[in-house]
């Protein structure tokens, strides 16, 4: 099976690792990072590279594409190499998945219309506006879609989708394979549960202020 | 503050960059990936490649040392260039932290002589044999050493470490932009809460097979 990972320039780096540990243990796997330009990508904070070793047009088909966010997906909302290749590689594809803000390359490229999806907790509204059925979700699987919530949730999603491509017990050996027991300091993860004035605090400014 | 987190071949990609996602968001904090020799680590897969954008050399004395683990763990297990810059910024480090197999090369290297630490699960009794006081805990706080069980587990030791910095109030904010509201859909990641099947045939191989 072959899954391709976009990179692109100030993507949140955990969006896409944290899919990449999980799915990369499936069985007969291959995962290959791919970019419109191959070499480094640096993430949001400008103090992380990931190499993308392959051009998109080297994996015009991959089983699974997934598409991750981050700052840099606002360069990524025009139609240009990007969505071409996402479109074609849609019609084929197995599943089609992203993380974060990544949902909203996806439905920018004309993939998501009518269909239920989600995204980074504050860019809900951004989805619904491009003819989305915005669910807020830790993860929202629709036909061969699978989107989920902001950075960390990538790696839900990518166990549940473990779980549909491989079974249920190769999924719990790859979470057992990654220590996936969480236990957060907080609760303090989503708008839900996290202090109210912290998340009014949030809502004001952008992610990286 | 300076973060130096140490890349090496065939490390396991979300013990760096899980951590890397926390503590980056840290005000005022620069995170450097510092290797033996700069360029490109490619992981445990061979599917991902990390750069390491620095020499050892150039971050002597970090504020703050994370050792991730990894297949590649058991080739830093001898004296040298690594475990003497360990040894030197731990001994000017604020923190000194590791994630999974990290802690393996860490008390290598001298610094958890009769010190509380974790690792990686399969790796517990390999880390005891070291000399060190094994805890079987999501992360473990023993002064300023602080390690976290496999993989996943840096990314609560590091939201953990960011509240002892910078206070609670700053470590919320920290998981409410990476949304870490774990959901994971099985009960399997820890030795205790995977059916033990599972974990019997996970101990006899290798992670990696």
């Amino acid at each position: 099976m072959q899954i391709a990972i976009l990179l692109f320039d100030r993507l949140t780096a955990l969006d896409a690792v944290g899919p990449y540990e999980v799915l990369s243990r499936l069985p007969e796997t291959t995962v290959t990072f791919v970019a419109e330009r191959p070499g480094l990508k640096r993430t949001d904070t400008g103090q992380l590279a990931l190499n993308a070793d392959a051009a998109l047009d080297e994996l015009p088909y991959p089983d699974i594409l997934l598409v991750p966010g981050g700052p840099g997906q606002s360069e990524l909302m025009s139609d240009g190499p990007v969505h071409e290749w996402l479109r074609a590689a849609h019609e084929r594809s197995t599943w089609t998945t992203s993380v974060c803000t990544g949902s909203l390359i996806l439905a920018a490229a004309g993939l998501l219309a009518g269909k239920r999806a989600t995204t980074y907790w504050t860019a809900l509204e951004e989805l619904g506006r491009l003819g989305v059925e915005v669910v807020q979700e830790r993860f929202v699987f629709d036909g061969k879609l699978a989107t989920a919530a902001g950075v960390s949730a990538g790696i839900d999603m990518s166990l549940a989708l473990a779980a549909r491509i491989a079974g249920e017990q190769v999924a719990q050996a790859i979470q057992l394979g990654i220590e996936y027991e969480p236990q957060p300091p907080f609760r303090a993860g989503s708008p839900t549960t996290a202090p109210p004035e912290l998340v009014e605090a949030f809502r004001g400014r952008s992610r990286f202020d």
